[in-house]
């Protein structure tokens, strides 16, 4: 990465100027917390960026950011959701679905904020959203998006991988069509949510806290920095494909678990699985193995929220995608 | 210990005989699981213990016990509670309150648990209750119970301190008056909760769980012995008395948080807190450290459940306690 190019030799500029992408300037970008109620180090994260503002004026960034609690009745009353999952709103056709007043407070409340941050899909939409989130789930620090082709994003990502290093920075890739992306951050042009983790839903831990600011500092930092020329280099990087998810083993009848996440598979998420490795222990003490053929790796394990969903966890497929140099247009 | 006393000398007897305080046999014991129902070990042991008994007969167990899913609706929801905390709902005065159809559902609930497991402070009580619970702290194993001269529970105390030894094993005694005493175990004889953790709430973690197991296990493996005639010997034990709480630096207007537990104390509960240790760490980055006097050691550190009371931790003093010799009585 060089910090200027108009200080390159003509021969490194010819070759960028080859490999590279260039790519319009990033306007606004926002940072959304409490999207799910109960997820406090966004919640606390957005409180005091608005404090900071409200101290400093706006040029405390050096972009502009709009700060969002998404589900403010949620954060109020400290659970996931009030009626529904907030982050499965976002489809187009939820955002597009019509309103009464028996509908869910979180549909509505999806509706207003793409008024605010979109329209999902369309040239006004905010360049930008990155959404805040927890898990129980031993995950580090996670970045989900939905292509593997938005550079802008898988550079971000990129970054925050080779920056941040006191915990593992996966990026996590769902690849479904950005119409059928039901969260918050499929609302902007680019975009992704971040999970930290472990930290159980209703607490705030500092040290998951600070990874949050963290990435969001380093995201605002790169944005900065392509908006002032920087060339990223692309190359190759290492991301998961979602590919499925495994629920508990339950009683048939009364559908409650009859199985907890075995000991040696708890905390090991994007552990390499392989056929016979323990996947649950019942609470009678019978192990139950992984009987798959392929080997995949189990991510969002003992998710606290995931119960309700029929999901143990998911499983999901290393990829390397190379990635192209990209830096900013000029007008 | 010895596990038949007619096998002691002449002499051993003498000396038992001396120092021994006989008391009666237990009789029926209560396991009771759900009372907050997003604890999960207590509930999913509970249903596991009535598999069982269902499976294998009331003989399952080698004393009489009783199962209860103490709070069915915050179960069901996967809540601490419906209406308000039924771990505050068992002193004599509000199990003695009138009821009317707007009385709180877990006051309720918790004069009918009075009515099965009681009377509270009455002959007719149930001899032992363990009820079980879950923190968000780092407890590992913790006994609480309300008096430091009730023999039995402070045998069966002793006797988990020694043969647990996977997590540290620590008995907390908050010493009130019995008819004060507003949690479910107060309604036995005897009896202690049992807190495991750190597990999140609504979350189950199978070593959690497998440690509560253990805990149960061996409490009915020590009335067991007991009601057999096994003598258990006195002396000291390590135990902690609870001394006042802290709250969370909050913002005094909207009494919002403005600091988490700090990175130095999260996970060290019954550490020894000392001048100028670090407490809090504000989420601008400040550290608010401890300046108290006298050192003392906190626990219930970051408990989830305690946000909403104001608590961000508990400080306890350490007590040597000395505990006489104890067998049964025999008729």
């Amino acid at each position: 990465m060089k910090d200027d190019p108009r200080l390159l030799t003509e021969g490194e500029a010819e070759k960028v100027e080859m490999a590279s992408l260039f790519l319009p300037a990033l306007g606004r970008m926002a940072v959304c917390g409490g999207t799910h109620g109960n997820e406090l180090s966004g919640v606390y994260l957005v409180q005091e960026m608005e404090r900071q503002r409200k101290e400093k004026g706006d040029g405390v960034w050096p972009i502009p950011v709009t700060t969002v609690l998404s589900n403010p009745r949620a954060v109020e009353e400290c659970r996931r959701y009030i009626d529904t999952d907030m982050n499965r709103c976002f489809s187009t056709a939820t955002l597009s679905s019509p309103m009464t007043d028996s509908s869910p407070y979180e549909v509505q409340h999806a509706q207003e904020l793409n008024n605010l941050l979109g329209l999902k899909g369309s040239a006004d939409a905010i360049d930008m959203i990155c959404d805040l989130h927890n898990t129980t789930s031993n995950m580090g620090l996670t970045l989900i998006h939905y292509s593997t082709s938005d550079w802008v994003t898988m550079h971000i990502c990129k970054y925050l991988q080779t920056k941040i290093t006191k915990v593992p920075v996966r990026v996590l890739v769902m690849d479904v069509p950005i119409s059928d992306a039901y969260s918050l951050e499929s609302v902007s042009k680019h975009g992704f949510s971040i999970e930290v983790g472990p930290q159980p839903h209703g607490v705030v831990r500092a040290d998951i806290y600070l990874i949050m600011k963290e990435a969001v500092d380093m995201t605002i930092d790169w944005i900065h920095k392509f908006n002032s020329g920087t060339v990223f280099e692309g190359g190759d990087m290492e991301a998961f494909k979602f590919i499925k998810s495994i629920d508990y083993p339950r009683d048939p009848e009364t559908r409650t678990l009859t199985a907890a996440i075995h000991p040696q598979l708890q905390d090991r998420d994007f552990c390499l699985l392989k056929r016979g490795d323990p996947l649950f222990l019942s609470f009678s003490g019978e192990t139950v193995t992984y009987e798959e053929e392929g080997s995949l790796h189990p991510f969002f394990i003992n998710e606290c929220a995931y119960y309700e969903k029929g999901i143990a966890f998911h499983l999901a497929k290393k990829l390397t995608l190379t990635i192209p140099t990209v830096q900013v247009k000029k007008d």
